[in-house]
């Protein structure tokens, strides 16, 4: 287990499971004491005291859907909207948004991710796929209802599991560098669990197709909620007994094995070392970090 | 790691990843070799030989939609049809499916689970959740693209993480039944991870919310592709402090506290016990197995 907090867990609401499956108690809950996230757009609003700004449901949109994040520790309900100027359209991760999250304490940041991720489904999924027909908001919007009387199909918020992994060698890591990468960062090789597969496997065909590298032997170290839009992070360490690596130059710009001293370096902070670790939002810094600590 | 082999997992098929994204390939791949999964309706056909059925593209419904299965080990194109009877009504799992793929050997189970998770897909996401505009078939069936020129939004195949958990409190077993289980049957319990929680957070949530027991120190034990239709299973184990059950009766049946001998028994077959274990086929199998050994 990693000792360090994961970026984006830990959120201080309780889901409060029940209370979405019944309308007469959510309708309860959202009276003058609920809160009301603020964003901007979809990006956090940071209050004076450094945590999140809320406001009251009579700051919301009228047109807008209220999703419920959950129950606050007093017991008042939590809510964000799905501001009719998102629909559609929601922005990608800009740097103003990552100083911004920067700024928030742990479990803030939580809340924020939930609830982001959450808004952001609703942004984007106005239709049924089954049938093609405008869906509604359900259940405090942990679901969408289609409209058609003929079709009636349920829609689940997407949670989307990616898998992420250190790989070793000799004592040597293999790690990789997407073409977005700001220069000199090198981070986990990762990628999405597709279907009819185990993260076991997901693990080995990801360090093949994308490094030519075969791992074996995967063990599950981390795991965490990542907003963008919505994934599950599972951070994994597997081991592989030949270094050549041959690139996937679709997905990476490059890939390399790594001494500890390297990684120690990097991980301390220093830049003029042989690469710069992810940041300390991302689980493959943990992953990192476990690994140096273990 | 779990010792004996997770059902779903395992196909002998490689996804070759590279060729779903060239058209070239892929169209070179469907010639006279290539291989179409025979399927009766969504289920699986057995051939004489006790594997699964397969015939050539001639036999695909002209008007089908083939999805990429990947390369068989002789280097073959291995595809499904997303027959138009199935669109908007794919079958759920019934008695004859279960007996249907008791006797596939395991590779030909997985590959027949990734096929089927991707075929039902196809078969409920013909439209564009973003505007309602019909969807196409892209990169050998593992995305859709939006038809509306001014959408073209990117759809992927769904994978939802579910987590599944033994609880242990001084050397005992907590384990539930749905309302659907056969008489006596006992499992693990379950459930889908929300947006914006861990791995571990999603375990204590749901054992709390099932079972109203607080549980703590979670641990990653095995995963399982499970078809029905695309769920992730990540099996873990947790500790408790407090035996006490508080029941929520709108999720289970019944959650007891079971001795070791009392999964000895249900787990060698013997059915007078206390109760009955989960078949080979769940994940549950594979956890109570490894708690048993371990």
């Amino acid at each position: 287990m990693v000792e360090t907090t994961i970026a984006f867990a830990g959120s201080g609401l309780d889901r409060a499971d029940h209370v979405r499956s019944d309308p007469e108690q959510l309708a309860g809950l959202m009276n003058w004491r609920a809160r009301l996230l603020k964003l901007d757009g979809i990006d956090p609003v940071i209050a004076d005291d450094g945590g999140l700004a809320w406001g009251t449901l009579a700051d919301a949109d009228p047109t807008a859907e209220l999703v419920f994040l959950g129950l606050s520790e007093d017991g008042r309900g939590c809510f964000a909207e799905v501001n009719p100027g998102l629909i559609g359209s929601v922005a990608p991760p800009n740097p103003r948004l990552w100083q911004a999250m920067s700024m928030l304490p742990g479990a803030e940041l939580a809340t924020y991710g939930g609830a982001r991720s959450l808004v952001d489904w609703h942004a984007r999924h106005r239709f049924c796929a089954k049938c093609g027909s405008p869906t509604t908001l359900a259940k405090g919007g942990w679901q969408r209802n289609c409209t058609n009387e003929a079709c009636k199909a349920e829609h689940y918020p997407r949670v989307d599991p990616v898998t992420i992994m250190l790989v070793e060698c000799d004592g040597e890591l293999l790690l990789g560098r997407q073409p977005r990468f700001p220069p000199k960062r090198y981070s986990a090789l990762a990628g999405f669990v597709e279907p009819g597969e185990s993260i076991e496997e997901a693990v080995a065909r990801e360090v093949f197709e994308e490094a030519g590298v075969k791992a074996r032997d995967v063990i599950y170290v981390a795991s965490q909620p990542w907003p963008f839009p919505s994934s599950l992070m599972i951070g994994c360490c597997a081991v592989a007994d030949d270094k050549t690596i041959v690139i996937d130059k679709t997905e990476l710009d490059d890939a390399r094995w790594f001494t500890r001293a390297e990684v120690e370096q990097a991980m301390s902070g220093d830049e003029s070392g042989a690469f710069i670790a992810p940041p300390p939002f991302a689980v493959a810094h943990h992953l990192l970090k476990w690994w140096l600590q273990r």
